[in-house]
């Protein structure tokens, strides 16, 4: 675990004035004692003024997804949500949840006999038993990608995909493209449904042709794209964009396999931006969800529920990453 | 201007214990002390405290939308707003916009050169001079039902107009109506699209009949829905769900002047739940906006930009009121 000094190291500060940040002295300015109380969660660092027993105490609820190192998607999420929890004074208990705890517990008293006043679900599937649960939970609970119908205690947290896909097919029409497919994640998912959606509202808005079988579905995975990228290229599209990174790395790879140039024979685009994105060859442009402002956002949520402001849906602007994966459509 | 006094009147307290709610002191607890907060901005009481020079400042602009007197459809929503904001130290202040303002000044001048921090805007129109400049603006800046592409810095909170239809509609089927109309609000706001999309969605997926005679536009007012109920009628209507509780009045009143009695003959739901709902005759069934909730969804999503976290759009639960104004389909 971090300590005093590790914090003043990275911040390039005196101890002492890391010590003023953690207690909240007033002759800091706020913005820096923001900045103390943030690096001391990115780094582990447990000031004792959390810990007092007057603390709320929330929890994370995790499961079908990695968070333990920054390359990994949840990891990002649950630093943001810590970060402004800090800031509340709110304790942060990440517990990994399996489908036999579920099965063993309802989820209500599970919230109750372990003294949590909320909670922020990562990675939950629709058919979770504690996602039927949430129809009629008690508890103040923030869902990342997941949407519960009419109960007031439970919101809805994500990246507006409509706007991603939108900039995506803008982009591409701008390098002159209109041949544009999108290989779809897994189907029964929320998300995929709803970029699915944004695809078919986006090439209306702009006069392009398309059909089912422009919109196949996939799966959130590298090795599902080799299923699909050679019905697409006989349509002849010329650009693909991919349900998450995985799924474009997948693309990308079978295109090289069949000897196709990336971007000079086709465009590829990615959506989430997860570390590896910047890294592939040619490196991808891609839909950017903000994963430490998806946590930040969880937990403002997670506050507005708590406070009794039934938010439904709260949704972040994504941001196209434009690398080289794009580029103008051949002639 | 409220005293101490009337607050403590209020609450059914002592002077002196709303004294240390309004001081910060320790030996009250946290909800006391919200609470005494929350009612001296109700009362409209300043403590000192909430003056000083190192506040935020942040304004509500606001045009087209009346805000008064607790009757009016703005006061809550401000009421709720600034709630929030004397909780997180930001000064409030409320400033009536006109068209010719719009002209004089551009709008990242006008927040620069008074020291604002951020801004929440109702009742703005699309034409504004100042909607135009929000696409590029800088500063953090809400809206209320008003969407602005693409901007990190702009925001946007409303009720969720999909949940709130799709809840009247399924009222509505349980009471065995299946000729359902929507009396639309008017055309090229973005609202009235919204209400217009969830009718047509959710009757599809109900599979109930209707086609673009179901759904006229009329306007914001009680006076326009006269033009339109007879042919509603005429279509065979049994149930008419109407863009705002005015225009609901207006399809009471219209109704009542051709002998056609409600519930009995035609069930009529409205949406907004303004106060004068309660006491129309019938009491108008509606699908209510918190609007109290609406200003701290504001503020909370206001903050959030504030702190780099670039909300898209923050959706609140809609609650459907069922009052005397629907009823079993007649037989």
């Amino acid at each position: 675990m971090a300590t005093i000094k590790d914090i003043a190291n990275r911040l390039g500060i005196s101890v002492g004035t890391v010590s003023k940040g953690l207690n909240g002295a007033n002759d800091i300015s706020e913005q820096l004692r923001q900045s103390v109380l943030d690096t001391a969660v990115e780094m582990g660092y447990t000031p004792k003024q959390m810990r007092a027993k007057d603390n709320r105490r929330l929890c994370v609820f995790i499961e079908n997804m990695d968070y333990e190192t920054p390359e990994q998607f949840g990891y990002d999420i649950i630093l943001g949500f810590k970060q402004l929890a800090y800031r509340e004074r709110c304790d942060v208990t990440v517990i990994p949840v399996t489908p036999s705890l579920q099965a063993n517990e309802k989820y209500d008293t599970y919230m109750l006999k372990n003294g949590y006043v909320g909670a922020f679900m990562l990675g939950f599937a629709l058919q979770d038993n504690w996602m039927e649960q949430l129809n009629t939970t008690t508890m103040p609970t923030v869902l990342f990608d997941n949407y519960i119908r009419k109960n007031l205690n439970v919101g809805y947290v994500g990246t507006d995909s409509f706007e991603g896909i939108d900039s995506a097919i803008e982009h591409l029409i701008s390098l002159g493209h209109s041949k544009i497919a999108l290989l779809n994640g897994s189907s029964h998912s929320m998300i995929t449904e709803q970029r699915r959606q944004a695809y078919i509202d986006s090439m209306s808005a702009h006069n392009l042709t398309f059909d089912e079988n422009w919109m196949p579905y996939a799966h959130f995975s590298a090795d599902a794209a080799k299923y699909h990228v050679a019905g697409l290229l006989d349509l002849g599209a010329t650009a693909i964009i991919c349900g998450n990174d995985l799924l474009a790395s997948g693309a990308i790879e079978d295109c090289r396999k069949r000897g196709i140039k990336i971007p000079e024979d086709i465009s590829i685009i990615g959506f989430d931006d997860i570390p590896v994105s910047a890294k592939l060859n040619p490196p991808l442009t891609t839909i950017r969800q903000d994963r430490l402002e998806l946590g930040k956002c969880g937990f403002y949520t997670l506050n507005s529920l708590i406070n009794h402001v039934s938010v439904s849906k709260n949704l972040l602007r994504p941001q196209l990453i434009i690398r080289n994966s794009t580029a103008s459509v051949k002639n």
